[in-house]
């Protein structure tokens, strides 16, 4: 995300941010994606093209933007009971949303229009989010867990390398897998590349 | 790639896809990547816009398509004497290719031009390869060998990750323990996001 899209919430410029958004949401499902122009999008928010361009830069910074706020998780992890219980459960939920062709276009959409990387860090960020929430969930519990990086190259890396680069058959036992080498345990079944 | 962009080596079509990917390479050092159109590169490389177009698409999807041809390794990995000693010096180059300026403008590239993932394919096809010959040279010496997709898993996947959403310091530290990893053993170091 370029510094042009801070806001703060509540203020005019969440208001324009928020009315933008929106209008990409109604016009991708109305019109479809091809069809978007920074124009078009500005008439449906009720803003100048010029606020839009000022803010976002252009339409691909704009789209990033607008996929990042997608990809931001609804809320803490689910709490099943135990460290290995959450993560696989978390996997399973992060392998479905982001392999899927909405997940994927969000994904391109934040790593596309963002040279400066700001995007990707943040969707970077959500996940490593999460998973501290579930370590120290788990801490509490008393249970030994491991950094938040290491979860990171082992459990979240595999799965967005696979998303991008190599199409892979991303199932439940593929990701138990990642979260078992995760706690240090487990031999490796074939990684299912499809 | 695209289907469009598939050739015969020696043919009229493989002559034309090298003049048009030299002009490309040319055009990038003479002018600058922002000033590339297909007019110019057509012009430069002696074929009409109109073949550009056919072939490739668009300017995006040949730019993507030069990307993967420079991402295209040199040759087999050096032989060190020991499976260690290969893998260690395989992710360092990797790490340090891949993480440079150009490597990340290649990879982006390569990605964003591609819907349908073909180049972003060969791309992990060809760090695989490199990691099968690594491979099958260590089994020829005797020794035991990780599968190819675990150490995509475990070695490939958290550079690329790193690269494209977690601005990290892929030292030389961070490398070997990726490889001691994956090599079944060796303690975790902090996975250093800088």
């Amino acid at each position: 995300m370029s510094a042009r899209a801070t806001t703060r919430p509540g203020g005019r410029s969440a208001r324009v941010q928020q009315s933008v958004h929106q209008a990409v949401r109604d016009l991708e499902a109305e019109v479809g994606r091809d069809a978007l122009t920074v124009p078009l999008i500005a008439a449906r928010a009720g803003v100048t093209p010029s606020t839009v361009y000022r803010r976002w830069g252009d339409l691909r910074e704009l789209l990033s933007d607008v996929a990042v706020e997608r990809l931001r998780p609804d809320g803490p992890p689910a709490d099943h009971g135990s460290l290995r219980a959450d993560l696989e459960a978390w996997a399973v939920q992060f392998a479905e949303e982001m392999a899927s062709t909405v997940g994927r276009t969000y994904i391109r959409d934040a790593l596309l229009g963002d040279p400066e990387q700001g995007n990707a860090v943040r969707c970077s960020d959500y996940a490593a989010e999460q998973l501290k929430a579930i370590g120290v969930r788990a801490a509490g519990r008393g249970e030994g867990v491991p950094d938040v990086e290491t979860l990171m190259d082992v459990l979240v890396a595999p799965l967005m390398y696979r998303i991008l680069f190599r199409p892979s058959d991303l199932s439940e036992a593929y990701t138990d897998w990642l979260v078992a080498s995760a706690l240090g345990r487990g031999a490796a079944p074939s990684a299912a590349k499809s």
